[in-house]
């Protein structure tokens, strides 16, 4: 692992996107969105994902070229077909719309069909934290988490987040992943040859498993919370699935599985503007919050760990020696 | 413990409220939303919690005869003040406005804030089912909930509930709240003179307990799903407390520890429309997820328990001696 300059992380992206065939705006939005799950100290959400994309793009799964379609507008819901193209640029597309239209009419939904991998949903917070909205984010993947008595992946590895905007400061941020860990914590761990901790994963046989190569040999990650895990679970495949693509995980590809396939995979933005609801003040309404849950709490207040890699991450990411050889970087420290 | 017909013991119960001093029409629907939880099998939000909201009525946190306002409508969103008035009256308001309003505009939210205790979240599912909009419902509650690494309780038992109506049938409905435990049945066990089940309760100490009555001596209901379950209590704290009423749970009164004051919690009702969102097939979609998560699930889909305690309850429902004679129901099986 080395410690590479952010700037030149994130040109190496770009640059590597261009060389697929991406327009250059696009590929510096889905290179920031990438860099930005690295800074937050979620490398599973980062780089670390495009030799992925990138192979989806040579193979067939993702179209370099498409731009995403608004299918139909119902203000305040819109509605946006991705057309199989990269996931982060019909998302970018959705939190924009999505912030300006709750800014302008108090509340706006935008639902996301036929898209890739969208990166960690918390990279999305810019546009809600300018509009002074908060941001509800919900997306469906394809299965890879297993629920209480099942013993195969049987929904995604779905994610929930939400965007508080502070006046003065960052937005408070929420942003987790249905199963006990994000699955690229896994491939990560795999990625430096290391176990993975207790829980974490099970094999083809629902039987516990410290092997991260598991994951993708038909084992699974368990999904937290046990049986209201499965209710939260559902949730978010009403709202992102059935409500944002007319689908279920069950129904979505895996990326890395299918490479020459889309995932079809969906997201729904939902945005709520605190002017239209009476302005509550976020930052002292959090600092409350956040005094009486951290006090003594072993695992610190939601949003901490991320503040804190944040901050780390001013003069560099880092990232292993085999993604930096193949986006070919340039910068070694 | 004796069944009580269904239709008795609504009648008796909303005779109590017009004897404390509740309009007719009023009466009826509070009635209606709580012996709807002793249908679904969840006795801690059905009659049970009627002395409660008749002592907090006489001693004056609760107004009878208080009309919710419409403090300020952006449409799409509307702000409810409830007024210290009976929770499911300003609840059933929120409800029916949001699915009328989401089913014009296709999306539509409506907040409620200075409110008493609602009941069950999933009561509010008939006007969501009739307008076709999926309803997405968040409230929060005093403290009795504790985070990892704490020992008293910090933020309420705040709550969760989506609403999909599906063509033909009833609704998908899956409610939650924050606690591994609502904190009604552990009441309901204090008042069977049962000890509660292991990891149910803390003491006052932080100590793992069996006995009912620690809730209300400092104790509390351990959060589920560790810390990810407290992101998931933070964005609910975000939707329902921060955007519904400019509120936290830490600022929220317990019902029963100060019946003498408002508890100023607040809810958050989000209402979308199916045909803006594509129209998906709830029914056909909601049953090919049930089909892979409860395929070999030791704890069934989400909406299992509940319709089975439903069509078990059809001639009637169970409750306590006590409260049969507090209620003065008259008919006893």
């Amino acid at each position: 692992v080395t410690t590479v300059p952010v700037d030149a992380a994130e040109a190496a992206a770009a640059r590597t996107l261009r060389e697929h065939g991406v327009a250059s705006d696009r590929a510096d939005r889905v290179a920031s969105v990438l860099v930005d799950a690295d800074r937050r100290g979620h490398a599973s959400h980062g780089l670390a994902l495009l030799p992925t994309y990138a192979e989806r793009i040579r193979r067939g799964g993702i179209d370099p070229a498409a731009a995403p379609e608004v299918v139909d507008t119902c203000r305040p819901v819109t509605l946006i077909d991705a057309r199989d193209g990269l996931g982060p640029v019909a998302a970018w597309a959705a939190a924009e719309r999505c912030a300006a239209d709750a800014a302008a009419l108090g509340l706006a939904a935008v639902a996301v069909r036929r898209n890739n991998h969208v990166g960690m949903l918390a990279a999305y917070r810019a546009p809600f934290a300018e509009h002074r909205v908060v941001g509800l984010i919900t997306t469906v993947s394809g299965p890879s988490v297993s629920t209480p008595g099942t013993v195969r992946p049987v929904m995604g590895n779905d994610a929930l987040c939400v965007i508080a905007p502070r006046e003065g400061g960052d937005p408070l941020v929420v942003d987790l992943a249905m199963g006990v860990v994000a699955c690229g914590k896994v491939r990560a761990a795999g990625s430096r040859g290391e176990p993975v901790p207790a829980g974490w994963l099970l094999d083809a046989h629902g039987r516990p498993s410290a092997d991260p190569a598991d994951l993708d040999r038909g084992g699974s990650v368990p999904i937290f919370g046990g049986h209201k895990g499965v209710c939260i679970a559902v949730i978010v495949e009403v709202m992102a699935g059935m409500l944002g693509g007319g689908t279920v995980s069950p129904l979505v590809g895996r990326q890395r599985e299918r490479p020459a396939e889309p995932t079809g995979c969906s997201q729904l933005f939902v945005g709520f503007a605190l002017p239209a609801f009476g302005a509550p003040d976020i930052a002292e309404l959090s600092t409350l919050l956040r005094n009486v849950v951290a006090a003594d709490a072993a695992t610190g207040f939601p949003e901490d760990a991320e503040q804190a890699a944040w901050a780390a991450s001013a003069s560099g990411i880092d990232l292993p020696d085999a993604l930096i050889e193949w986006l070919d970087v340039g910068v070694v420290a």
